[in-house]
């Protein structure tokens, strides 16, 4: 089985885009392993290493990738189906990052307050869960990881991996996890996938800004519709479907996703665009995926249960 | 057990505030039964009422009250305790409303397109579920029936019941269900309750704008704490505490709802406040009730599993 | 001339509703003088007595009113024609609120950091215009003074009046001035005006939270358009005509304030709604009146001088 | 004089980022002409060539660039003064687009509702002015040509030319005009300008979408502040200085074009934050530059005469 390492890479990749040479090539339906650095670059392993002192923007959460898909064109959908994640070592990091979070001043919504104060958090992984503060008398976290960043590369734009948006990257999801299968726009040859960022267990919205960041070796399989595309990452599992919104304000988030949903709905079933719209008004699900990120993130989710007769396609 | 209709009130009510003469009195700890109009005054019954030919601005969402409770004083905090809610009627009502959703221009968010279509959908109420459709082949959709409406009055304003706020009001929270004890602020003499809207069954973010509207019949009780103020209103259950954030745009109404959340861990359990924030970022849950109304609504939810000690209260 | 005071009011109104009795009542035509506090009521007037001490909400921004419109009738509009306002004393006030402001955190945009310190600067008003800081070397500012806050009461709704609305309310907009003419819809018997909330000046944001703010004394009239409804306050001078959006986000305002205009063009002058639209994207105007108020306001203006033929109104 | 053309380019250029080889090279100091296409790449010239038939996504807003400065390094700010714009034919033009604009859903604002109709505009360009369309008996609209689209290269991402962003890029904003000079970041060695998107007139907030867009020649000298680096973009004239801000919601980029503003008073001037945040507050202007774009922008602009005493730099 094909092993992807970013330690095969000549520098870390800080982009997902069109710019870099792939790191390596798999074909539809082949299964790979991929291990991953954490978003801080591995480089945050306490409190006398804190984020603002070993990281400089713009090169933080670095990715693996780009991976070239054999046969993948402009138009069709990529779909990762995760097989397993890994942590990489026997802890997980997280921090307080001044002026980034959902609960103070950013670089983007500006105040003049004083930031909040950095923090580290060293949290041991067992094979019980997550301790997430020794002197806090609480149960472990349960171990449920997920790709914070996966993404292909748009057509002429290169994203910052810390980024979100049509070609998914960083939209900080659960849902991106084993067990599911991820769609992805291919917007050029190869598609070229970006995977970076493993959370071990993470709050929805990721309100401080962090998850408990770990390294990954993930197993996986890539394969291709052909000429279908989509416009925006979608996600399946044996419950739900699911549509992603990334934007901002979040109200336009939630409303991509929920417009690609009733889209969805309306072409693959049988269901005109107004009723589809109700049902979902009647039975979906949401999640607030990130509400830190250069764009936030919403899933729409529709369960299947709910799910009307599947139109017959020509 | 006292009753308390909307029958009884010389007119329906559309506001929530100080200047209606209360309809009934209660007592902390009795309990009593209230009856609802729906949302639409119980006058869309097909589809020869939708909602623009029968209704007409401010006159939307009529609540039965104010109920007066009896020793509640500014500054003290109100409990409801929801026992039950049974459906009014054997059936529900939903519609699309033109210029009104979370998927379409409306009032707020104004656009030059054409308003999308009105419809009007009659769902039964089964012993088994809700049928939202006899011509689409889905399973009935469980009754879990809640209050889209409930809150307490303000000091001096009188606030639409199409709006949520920090009083509570039209929040369109599935939590405000039985089981639940909801909190709201008590800012005038006797706390005065308004209780309306009900909902049969509604999906996350109540997309279209309306849910499985139906009046209802509930089962209910309240208490003081006494002395004791919040900002905004709260939620428990046997799972969750949960804090509710109403206000445009969304990320707003989560940063709230967050706020209030990590404040009310840091008074009343042991752990710093930064330490709270970051917890939070690693194991709480979002509920977005609503993407739809006057002010947006975010629940944000904490497992009580990872409650840290109570600290000591002096 | 009638003169109206607030001084003859029961108690201060901090409300715009239609629940309190009448202060005045004035005739369609009639000039008339009316006196305001300013909006800390005049109790801010020194580092010794800065607003989080002096005052307490929801009693903040006293407006003079309700003044009754003899003949006003829902779904008529009210003009107001601003002649004159003169500040009431010789200095005009100024704060820094902690949580309150566009570039902080507030009790909306809610997050964890220390709030900025509070302060307060007297102004003194001269002949030669306004000293923002004796200890700064720069010119005086010109005495441009408007009303903050004026509008009439809705139907149902008692609306704070720290907040702009489709009544127009705390708008903080410096067209409302001598010399424009304001038009307020009418919802109730009598139109019920208030106004307050007088400026000596103010920059485009009002990106503090506040103004140079004086009590005045203002000269002006009302007159009635009979059987005309707006949905949202205009404004009219030599130079313009202009539209009010007040929401959040601050796009929805300006959706609003450019749907209106648009609509006002298509209705009373020789365009169609495509043409008006695009028309405005190559010659309108914006203020940007608030970004701090529970509201935000945005002022979309059309230069007169590009106004189309006026329609034939039948 | 050297002429920068996008006739020499290899092919033309739609992201602005650091991969493509430099058209050209000029140096600090040196005047130099640079022609321009304009953002339907001059392809649009009727109501034949609607954009939705003749261009397709990301091949929109072409620009000239990238240009390379002598000497430029990361971490200096590079200011460009533009001497002229000429118009580079005797038209402008402008269209509607379906699902993009102020005030309809868009990509980002995602509805249901039906697009709005596409329509194309042919504005002659004489000496008197611009003739909005002949049909409309009004004044012709002054020609006062910027460019909507002026950005240096980010260290490593490729931004869509439609996208304004902290490199500039495509903020539609009429200060970046003749008699201006702009100040941008330099992330890259030889900042790596980009310039296009020449508009011929436009309102605040270009609600439509589209200004009257021409093809230009304009005429401009770059030069270098060695060693000081800005966050955002930054303009100056003979009356202000200005800052901007480009996010979404509006109110971000409002926050950051004031945060912008009050660190360059506090920097450069004897005035303390929290009073240069109230004098702003006072005395500012902003203009709404777009509402329409990827991200919208916002100039917040000090009047030059109440600049405080100037700091003496060390």
């Amino acid at each position: 089985m094909q092993h992807i390492s970013w330690q095969d890479a000549p520098e870390l990749c800080y982009v997902i885009g069109p710019y870099v040479v792939p790191l390596a090539t798999v074909a539809p339906g082949e299964m790979f392993t991929v291990d991953t650095l954490d978003a801080f670059g591995n480089r945050v392993t306490g409190p006398d290493t804190p984020p603002t002192k070993v990281l400089s923007m713009p090169y933080v959460n670095p990715v693996t990738g780009p991976i070239y898909v054999e046969g993948a064109e402009k138009g069709d959908t990529l779909s990762v189906t995760i097989h397993e994640i890994k942590a990489g070592r026997d802890f997980g990091v997280s921090a307080t990052i001044p002026e980034f979070g959902g609960l103070c001043g950013t670089s983007l919504t500006r105040t003049l307050n004083e930031p909040l104060p950095e923090r580290v958090w060293i949290h041991p992984i067992t094979d019980e869960g997550i301790i997430f503060d020794p002197n806090l008398d609480i149960p472990k976290i349960p171990f449920e990881p997920f790709y914070g960043t996966m993404g292909t590369a748009p057509e002429l734009e290169a994203i910052s991996t810390l980024s979100p948006g049509w070609h998914g990257g960083n939209m900080d999801a659960p849902d991106v996890c084993p067990g599911n299968v991820i769609y992805f726009p291919v917007n050029v040859p190869g598609a070229l996938l970006h995977i970076g960022d493993g959370h071990a267990a993470q709050g929805d919205g990721e309100v401080s800004g962090v998850a408990v960041e770990i390294p990954t070796v993930g197993t996986m399989m890539v394969d291709l519709i052909k000429g279908r595309s989509i416009a925006s990452p979608r996600i399946e599992n044996a419950e739900y479907i699911m549509t992603v919104g990334n934007a901002r304000p979040l109200e336009d988030a939630a409303r991509i996703a929920f417009y690609e949903l009733v889209r969805w709905l309306t072409l693959e079933y049988e269901i005109d665009r107004i009723n589809a719209y109700q049902l979902c008004s009647q039975v979906a699900k949401v999640r607030l995926a990130n509400m830190v990120d250069i764009l936030y993130t919403i899933i729409a989710k529709f369960p299947r249960v709910y799910l009307p007769r599947r139109r017959e396609m020509t």
